[in-house]
């Protein structure tokens, strides 16, 4: 089924062939000032040429809101948007349409429904007769993801200045430097997961910051290799994955639930639903794995507002599965596109062996582009596990204290 | 909420020191048959000194069946079960509980609820008094998460014949070599992201080979290399890290759904929900993000019995969310267990520095017996999604077939 | 949330001056042939002046399909609808607009939302300027339900020939004769619940039949004496309330889940969910509280294709919240429209006493039109039981047969 | 599925003879002070011999808390509780076996499952060797039921003084008076649609005044003639249906969701899973569908406290199906038992024709026990659609301001 969330719930429609595209954003709280604009901003980022932030490029990528919205304040009704489909008219038939695409979802979608829209790949993906869509199905694929992030942390913002800031962080083999030492092996000594460096960019980072980058890589020196990276992918008809880190800072303490809808599963779950993501870590992360708990454990200190914090951030900002009010920070994998512009040997529906012809040029790496999307993906996940631990305050605020308590249950006075 | 899943469905109830701990799993097929020792075989791997895999050690870990079935068959109602705390007493105060255990969930839990129970971390862990309730602590946490995969898994297996097999594949920076060469960052060459080893290991490793081995690690090298890296941690009052890769053989084709819960995207929540997780990838994973897309595309090729398949498994058995009959294969990474056998300097609830005394002895790594656990949740999360493919596949079935579809849009025939 | 349905899911959203109103059905099954036409019908039912069946009135009530079908067949994805508001000014600020209407829902709107819709109540209603909107207005809150259930019904029709007919069977206290006689308070002696003159009705009745009168009751005598009723009320700038009677043919055994979800707690819910309605009644309904078991039991009988059926059927079809076969009958109650052509005696929101004037002219009596409604809901709720049940079965089917039980638990074998 | 509610949620097992029957109850805010006692107590009512309310009357009926609350305190996470059974033994075979007991479900689960329990109905009932049984098999179904609702009644009253209370108001024929007068089909005069009489009832009804008549009817001349009419039916080896009214007051505005979630839809589902129900009416119900809409409409009057409230309440509470703080009220019918004490003319499994002799006695009416059953349903689906309602709240209220509205779309000032 192709709705997210509990109380913030999106839900989403379109192929690559349809007339229109969009999505229903429920449970936004009412009294919110929103127009087409705040999601428009988070829209254009997606798109290729990102430095152009303010206007949409042309009419089709316009963001039409439909409902729960007047004289733009929301009314807590449910939020619909469209984007219209300029190209309407499925493509002609051809040789290449024999083929399921290697790595694509043509082929999965057809065992999975019976039938498969004419494009191939239905809501996943779409087979191109030029490069010039590619911005469209990235639309298709990505407006519902974008347009809800961007009402979420709109609330988020204003409600409790959270901020979700994602950047590039890998393309290929060319990775912004997290820490300065590796885990030594022998002496099992561990240094911080981050560099000094790297936690300053974290704390620090704003997607001005970002969108300076073409590549959206806040750091300027690898910055300047991933973009040659993928300039060496376009000349040679190839394409190359990369990865994307985001931090998330502000965020009140108790948010995620226990046992199976932990803060870091439903962000694991967000992050794999975005297309061609092959892996996700929180914190420490798989480094993590390689460390003795002595030296990952985050010890507390006391904060100068008197509220305790940790003296590291190895857990990434959750510890059991709930936020601690320390910033969270994780990282998505993406894998390389699957549709480049060179011929692939490969076999067609039937089985017969044959070579896929390439047609048009390709966007070499998605990963610049992505990062509103994990960004958006994010806000999800936050406002709606928000809303579930609002609804648990709320309730819990109405009770007469308990006095009789032992000490170990009560919550230990704060020092002012 | 603790619940997980949509017609297969886990509900969970349980902390430290109550009366009883469990779960209800409801959705199983009707006319399975199943005993709890299905279930205890299972509950039994996860606990220590796991080479005792055939009889429960003491009434106390045994797993009691309350329901849903009769006759040793299930009746398609829900499989409630328990498994009785011996236990009940709650711990006397101590000085220790001033601290909330650095890396825990005793401070998030506080924060969450405004109360705590009395052992701390409540439903997530449990301050020890004593090493001798390891085990039913972790019985608590990781119970209804085993019985459900267990019962799960039985039906798996006899109605399509899946096999579920995960391993230790990593220890601190002890790790089974998985591939024999790295992606040459400068001619792009990125060989198989598994060695032929390894594929083969992934092809035929089972549970019995896996318990041959103390760490359930099944390259014997590396399993001797662990099992020293463990003593280590031991000696030092320490504890370490590991990864866990899982394989998932004979699922269909056609599982997960579009949008937001690819299959990926449900097998990564389910991982990252289990305790101390920090990571997650399947396929190719991270390693993928460094690779060009000609090298990453897994071309298709005509199988034995006529039905495609892919040459090369970088996709790790799903392409856009959606199962592709290869094998399912992903990898998570747990963190040191966070309750070590040595003092900590730490903050008191109120923020007063100190020290956390050292109680008590502790098990050094947990990874060995997060196998099992890890097996459940994939199987859990597959039933579910099996469940919702039958049903659209029956009701499309019973449509009157379409002779009018374009070419593109029809299953081609497959050869016999 | 805006949203109904577990596999078969109905989100929404429209107020009455936004742009367009529409809804997303996730979950048709594909290969399904649908096209704009099978939802027109239904939609056009709605509208005042049902007699014109055919073609739309005017362009503003066309359904615009968005996505989820190509070349007229269903894929297996979201499909969207539309529907285009031609008015979306809102309206001008006036005198009434202090005033809450009586039973109407903009009081209680704005306390749930705290701001409201200019128009008033929102979602579930709207102030008029002008009797025209009335049409529009029906189309916001109804095109979602009467959308969806046009497609769950094409569906169930095709796969299983169930039929779903609803008709007027009350105006005020003008109602089709159900029964000859009363149960006798002093010897129990209790009639079958219906005449023989309805239950052949209800064998019987095809929407052509229903449709020839404009009240929508297909029994001559009591129509006439119907619509002398409803003209009573417009006469005297009044309004009337009604009952709706659907009977459900062919469905087949096991729908419904135990406990919670039974089939008649989920056809309550989604009756009581139309607007107006007040009560709700299967098979017997009230009357069956005031008999004696001996005479409310069904026996059991053997039908002619050799499967057991009953031979009264006081149940409705269904016994212990799942269906058995025989037809579902069941009644739903709707209040008069709130909005009147008269002046009333009210108070404005901050309590002050006063008359709210009447405004244009209005429907006097609205259960001719909730017909295609109460058929739509219960296509619906049909639809999303008959998906969970097909997964269970799809999933026991495969399953090793069980040999070895009771007889007690066993199926017997079916007469040929 | 099992389970009832989103963010209240209830999820149940159990059938006639499995070692224990039980449920989880998740979501009940942390620091309610709770105990068994608090749950017995409205355990005890369902029971017969209802009049001894204060100690359970044995040991198999006791409810056993297993987790969720420490010290007598809830800790917010999932409240387990079993009832053991104290005849787990399946009953030894008889010519019985062969019949599915008329308008029972013993045919509709063997449909649905394909499989049954070796005593019949399963979940929702069983076949009785022995009266003595009677009281376990309501256990079985009403557990959940009334330890849920028992839960979320004592937060509601604590939290918000909301009191809820039910009772019997028609057996057979024998009925509360409700109002004096009838519509009058001529001249539409329509009375209040309650009585004088009634509407104090309903206003000062408490509990203990219920439990007063072991009819639990509190209009004392009703009360004797409904004890003769359940007399008789006992006499005849007969049973007999009847209704059940009930009220809650000191409910908050705003409660319900758009659409298909309203307040009474909500109560309709809740009410219609309830064994042996088979109608719901809120407010005038049935009744207002006979009424001119410019007598239903409730006036709105300023209150003492200087919110707006209404003069009438045919709405029952709810107007556009969201609370107005006005006392909800409504009925439940309830078809008379199908088991009854005499021979039965009916058919076997295999459709041979036969008589299905009687066994033992049974209750020949359940209303009086149903009352605590209907006051728990009632309990749940108010507390889960508050805590939704308390999120929007919570949520909306950390907004800044909005000052550019207009008039029409702002709450008003209240007086003071």
């Amino acid at each position: 089924m192709s709705t997210y969330g509990t109380l913030f719930r999106v839900s989403t429609f379109g192929e690559s062939h349809c007339p229109s595209i969009g999505a229903i954003i429920d449970g936004c709280p009412p009294g919110l000032e929103l127009s087409a604009a705040d999601i428009q901003v988070q829209m254009n980022r997606r798109r290729p040429g990102q430095s152009d932030l303010t206007t949409p490029r042309n009419e089709k990528d316009a963001v039409l809101l439909q409902s729960g919205i007047e004289h733009g304040v929301t009314l807590g009704t449910p939020i619909a948007l469209i984007v219209r489909n300029e190209d309407q008219r499925p493509h002609d038939y051809s040789e290449t349409d024999l083929y399921p695409r290697p790595s694509h979802a043509d082929y999965t979608y057809l065992e999975k429904y019976g039938v498969k829209a004419s494009s191939g790949g239905g809501r996943s993906s779409a087979r191109e007769t030029a490069a010039k869509r590619s911005s469209w199905i990235f639309i298709i694929v990505q407006t519902a993801r974008v347009a809800a992030g961007a009402i979420a942390e709109k609330y988020l913002k204003l409600a409790h200045g959270i901020e979700i800031v994602a950047f590039v962080s890998g393309v290929g083999k060319v990775h912004i430097p997290v820490t300065a030492a590796s885990v030594d092996e022998e002496t099992d000594d561990a240094p911080e997961p981050l560099s000094e460096e790297f936690r300053t960019l974290l704390k620090n980072i704003s997607r001005d910051e970002v969108d300076k980058h073409t590549t959206r890589c806040p750091h300027p020196d690898t910055a300047e290799r991933m973009k040659q990276r993928i300039l060496r992918a376009k000349e040679a008809s190839d394409s190359i994955g990369g990865t994307v880190t985001c931090v998330i800072r502000n965020l009140p303490a108790g948010l995620g639930e226990p046992v199976f809808d932990k803060f870091e599963a439903k962000l694991a779950h967000a992050m794999l639903s975005i297309p061609a993501t092959k892996g996700f870590e929180i914190g420490s992360g798989f480094r993590g794995a390689e460390v003795p708990g002595s030296k990952h454990n985050d010890p507390f200190v006391r904060r100068a507002d008197g509220s305790l914090g940790t003296q590291t951030n190895w857990s990434g900002g959750v510890q059991g599965g709930i936020t601690n009010r320390e910033d969270v920070y994780f990282r998505v994998g993406f894998k390389p596109p699957a549709t480049i512009s060179q011929a692939q040997a490969t076999a067609q529906y039937d089985g017969t062996p044959g070579t896929l012809a390439a047609r048009g040029r390709h966007d070499p790496c998605v990963v610049p582009r992505a990062v509103p999307i994990v960004e958006a993906m994010a806000s999800i996940v936050v406002m709606d596990l928000l809303l579930i631990q609002k609804s648990r305050q709320a309730a819990a605020s109405l009770l007469p204290p308990i006095t009789t308590l032992p000490v170990t249950m009560v919550m230990p006075p704060r020092p002012a």
